[in-house]
């Protein structure tokens, strides 16, 4: 599968056409950016261990029956998925407060959340991201009730999967972002990446940060932070290599 | 029924407890506040005119079947209600696009919502009345799901008859806020007021302003606005008196 014209070229990766119609190919960039686009930095690596650390995790999910859109990796820093029309929400899993949720809510940081969280943002820049509700969803036509229970129950599945996943390995997950996209055929799919790009993840027992919060807090070094996370889920020796 | 102590004082409103352990007096004051208490101004005559637009609502919805605190006009800028614990949500119903949802959606104010859309907003002034959702208020512990259920019930019915009352003398419900409680019984009762501070309320042919927006955005009198509604519910001559 070989690139083709460049279609989209977001904050963190680039999407290209390929010559098949229903294959897009991912590249995760080197760039770093947090509120809203308003910081910024160029940070040597994060491409790499962003993709393979979503490479692997797509393809733990999908073994464990969690359809999404990756079909394979194809080099350090890309992998063939699924073409699919972004639905424009991000939804939001979460196990413990932090971040906008401790601000929302005058919560602290770390506070335990029994049963876990869903929350709808829509993905909208120039709007700054805003929390919506399933009503504001129908108003704006961009799911259907069915659709959107859909995303609420692949993303429930998927935190009760990724908890696993990472408790196993020594890892905190705080909270996630997925998004989803209609096929070809009009179901609803997991699409996007899975990485500390968009989940919080803290260590089981000194709940060190091994998340983007390093860059958004500078709280320390990313791409250790990162490479810690793919050293813990097998690196190299896991089972998408 | 006699005012005993002060138990609150907020931005619109006095609560007096009475003889009857059962019982509040509501006094209505003529202070107007906006942007979470940042805008404020004494506004001669705003407290009686809300003190009569609640009473002459909140016995219209009565007479409906809509239950609520609401027990008899005092005087003209009080009123005696049944006692609630407040439970801290303010859910707001909308018709049109107006306000805050104009601005969280990118949406032009006046574009029509064909179904209503319920929203719930914290009530914690401190954090600025933050929107929340379902899960955040189960984490919350505030209400349970049925209660929540029962709460947007009322709100929307709540919302036909106000716009069936308020299309009659020719005013668009655009949106409003309701407030409730718990009564000492336990179950959920429509508390607080339902006045032109609370609700978003247009000319049907003109669109000209009646409620709180003449005051946060400076587009005329306020007193003007409230006293047309009230002289189009039917002032005086009304039911309450
Ligand atoms: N399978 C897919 N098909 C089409 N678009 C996708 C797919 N997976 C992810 N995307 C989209 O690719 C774009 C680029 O990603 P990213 O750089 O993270 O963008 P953003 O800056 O919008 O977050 C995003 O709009 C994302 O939703
Ligand atoms: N029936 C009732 N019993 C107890 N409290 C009530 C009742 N109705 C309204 N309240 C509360 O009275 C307080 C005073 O009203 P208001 O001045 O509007 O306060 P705020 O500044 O919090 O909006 C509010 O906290 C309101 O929720
Ligand atoms: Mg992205
Ligand atoms: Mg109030």
């Amino acid at each position: 599968m070989t690139k083709r014209e460049l279609l989209y070229e977001g904050k963190a990766k680039r999407i290209y056409a390929t010559e098949d119609d229903n294959r897009f190919i991912v590249s995760y960039k080197d760039a770093a950016t947090a509120f809203n686009g308003e910081k910024k930095a160029e940070i040597k690596g994060k491409g790499r261990l962003n993709n393979e650390i979503s490479s692997l995790l797509f393809t733990k999910l999908a073994s464990k029956g969690i359809q999404n859109h990756f079909v394979e990796r194809l080099s350090e820093t890309e992998q063939l998925v699924r073409k699919v029309t972004i639905i424009p929400i991000e939804v939001v899993v979460r196990n413990i407060v932090a971040g906008t949720l401790s601000k929302r809510l005058g919560i602290e940081e770390g506070t335990a959340v029994p049963e876990p969280i869903t929350e709808y943002y829509l993905k909208n820049d120039e709007l700054g991201d805003p929390l919506i509700n399933e009503d504001h969803i129908r108003f704006l036509k961009i799911a259907d009730k069915a659709q959107l229970d859909e995303m609420k129950k692949i993303a429930l599945e998927v935190n009760t999967l990724l908890q696993a996943i990472f408790t196993e390995c020594g890892v905190r997950l705080v909270d996630f972002k997925l998004e989803f996209g209609f096929s070809t055929d009009g179901s609803v799919l997991l699409a996007d990446e899975i990485s500390p790009d968009t989940c919080r993840l803290w260590d089981l027992h000194t709940n060190e940060r091994f998340d983007k919060d390093l860059f958004r807090r500078e709280l320390g070094s990313l791409t250790q932070g990162y490479e810690e996370i793919f050293k813990r889920l097998g690196g190299y020796e896991s089972c998408t290599k």
